[in-house]
């Protein structure tokens, strides 16, 4: 038996179940309010004088783990900001504000002071300033670091119409793991290799540690444009992320091979192909769903920024997700 | 040797120190971005629109693996959103939305559902929306539960004027400990008693576990009616976070009698008076600074609310924070 996200400790179908009550809960709270929730394919939004503002929170899972055990800890400070902005662009929100929180199992004022330059290396980029944090020293509670970002957007673009039946998904690459996958990733591959061990070229650390990709700037343009009608950050839930912005249409994928560590935890943990696409973004960190006339147009910003990119199918009828692998090997999810 | 905070494993000048850098960070951006800052006594706060917004984060501590280890988890979910919502109320904020975190060693729905529950009752009683969340289950990172919440709140109040020597200093009481110094509360106490122990006239449990006071609905009528100059609420770092608001003013204050299960946690521990300061809230959770002549009509609204409080002293010309015991010990901070 090959290694799934559950055996190695996360239950995706509990995770969306822990999902579906927080909905309830926050739809709870919106009616006892009386205030009117904007549901967005990632975010939800209200109403705040002129702004429509959003608030996310998302946390860099356990690739602090490793970053933790190396003392490269930057990386977990731009992957919370970027993981999160990254997340609202989807939707159309740029990011004004954001805060930090650190759970910490010692009092290592130099590993608070890397996580923080990550930040706001990423802060800058994106645009953000930091308003404040916490960090949590919990020796008894945590083991090393667990880092987290909120981040408040608004509004600033729409998108170019609804999606439907014939148009065009394309794919952005991803800079390999990005933050997602981690607890998988480590019982599979850190069984096997070591962290100095040389896997796909390079050193397996330094393919651990890659920072995610920075999309913000991208879906700017791309929105600003009127180009793009959903954007899907790949992230938990790998390629079932798409669902939430097709509803009950369906794609039709031809996906190209998978960058060489996705190929390598595959095969070392003998992890199903629908598993991996359930858990990882597969060399694909962005995906797009846009107007067959705009294909054109898009790519050239993605290229303009410095992007590759993959036609890579259309939405048709029904059908859930249907990735066709360049090995002749279908996957529906 | 009695117990001390960093003995049981928070170094404070450490934890101050990570602020200081984070503080220097925080800056570095917004000057980077070209964006101003407002600082308040324990919130940063921009301008967007017509509004002044503060986005502000905070976690509940290891209160949560007491309430992990009982199933009692909603308190945790209050805490954790009340928490946030006194911090920002006592610069002046009332809270307009909120996203929580909540990493989990388990994939365990129910406990997820009773820390919404208690998110749901704080955020209905506090008016602010839940806007979203994140659930990391991360089985090798965490050991129980962590939750923090993040809050955006908007301008409402101003303060009545600035602190100056003669001020009164009005202690409002706390309900237990709140959120804070559970980390050494848990080395000292459940290395003598058991949970279902009683102590102080009840289960040691129900004393660990009784939710933080809300004081949101005071702060605001308090500071619509421009009674307060500055208010302070007692968690992290005790009675030493006066200082963020005295500048380099001092007080002298009378406390009352702490409540019992202080007195059992210092006498177990064989802990400082002075390190309790530091630590606990001490039966006060909320301080609040008036001028003299506003000192009845404050009393009045505190006692219209179902709260107790105490004349505790007066700010006065530096010496730092001057605290006289009712037993005649004296502490200074």
């Amino acid at each position: 038996m090959g290694w799934t996200y559950e055996k190695a400790g996360v239950n995706l179908a509990k995770h969306w179940e822990m999902h579906s009550i927080a909905r309830e809960i926050i739809h709870g709270i919106a009616n006892e309010l009386g205030i009117r929730l904007i549901e967005g394919g990632f975010t939800r939004s209200i109403n705040l004088g002129n702004y429509e503002i959003t608030l996310h929170t998302d946390g860099v899972g356990t690739k602090s783990m490793i970053a933790w055990s190396t003392g490269r800890l930057e990386v977990v400070g731009w992957d919370c900001v970027v993981g999160n902005v990254n997340d609202i662009a989807c939707d159309g929100f740029t990011p004004v504000a954001l805060t930090d929180y650190i759970a910490i199992s010692s009092n290592d004022v130099g590993a608070i002071h890397k996580v923080l330059v990550g930040i706001r290396d990423a802060a800058t980029k994106a645009g953000a300033v930091l308003l404040g944090g916490e960090v949590a020293i919990m020796p008894d509670l945590v083991n090393g670091i667990d880092v987290s970002c909120s981040v408040l957007g608004i509004r600033r673009m729409r998108v170019a119409g609804d999606v439907r039946v014939g148009d065009v998904v394309i794919g952005v690459e991803s800079n390999g793991l990005h933050m997602n996958g981690y607890t998988l990733t480590r019982k599979v591959l850190l069984g096997r290799y070591g962290l100095e061990d040389e896997v796909c070229g390079d050193r397996l650390i330094n393919w651990l540690l890659r920072p995610t990709t920075y999309y913000g700037d991208l879906l700017i343009k791309l929105y600003d444009n009127k180009l793009v009608k959903a954007a899907i950050h790949i992230t938990g839930g790998g390629f079932t992320k798409v669902r939430r912005v097709i509803g009950d249409l369906g794609v039709r994928l031809e996906v190209p091979e998978p960058p060489c560590i996705f190929e390598v935890i595959r095969e070392v943990g003998n992890v199903e192909w629908s598993e991996m696409y359930r858990v990882f973004n597969m060399g694909i960190g962005l995906m797009l769903i846009v107007g067959g006339e705009y294909v054109d147009d898009t790519a050239r910003i993605i290229k303009e920024l410095g992007l590759n990119y993959w036609v890579l199918g259309k939405v048709v009828e029904g059908g859930g997700i249907n990735i066709l692998m360049p090995n002749g090997f279908n996957v529906r999810l």
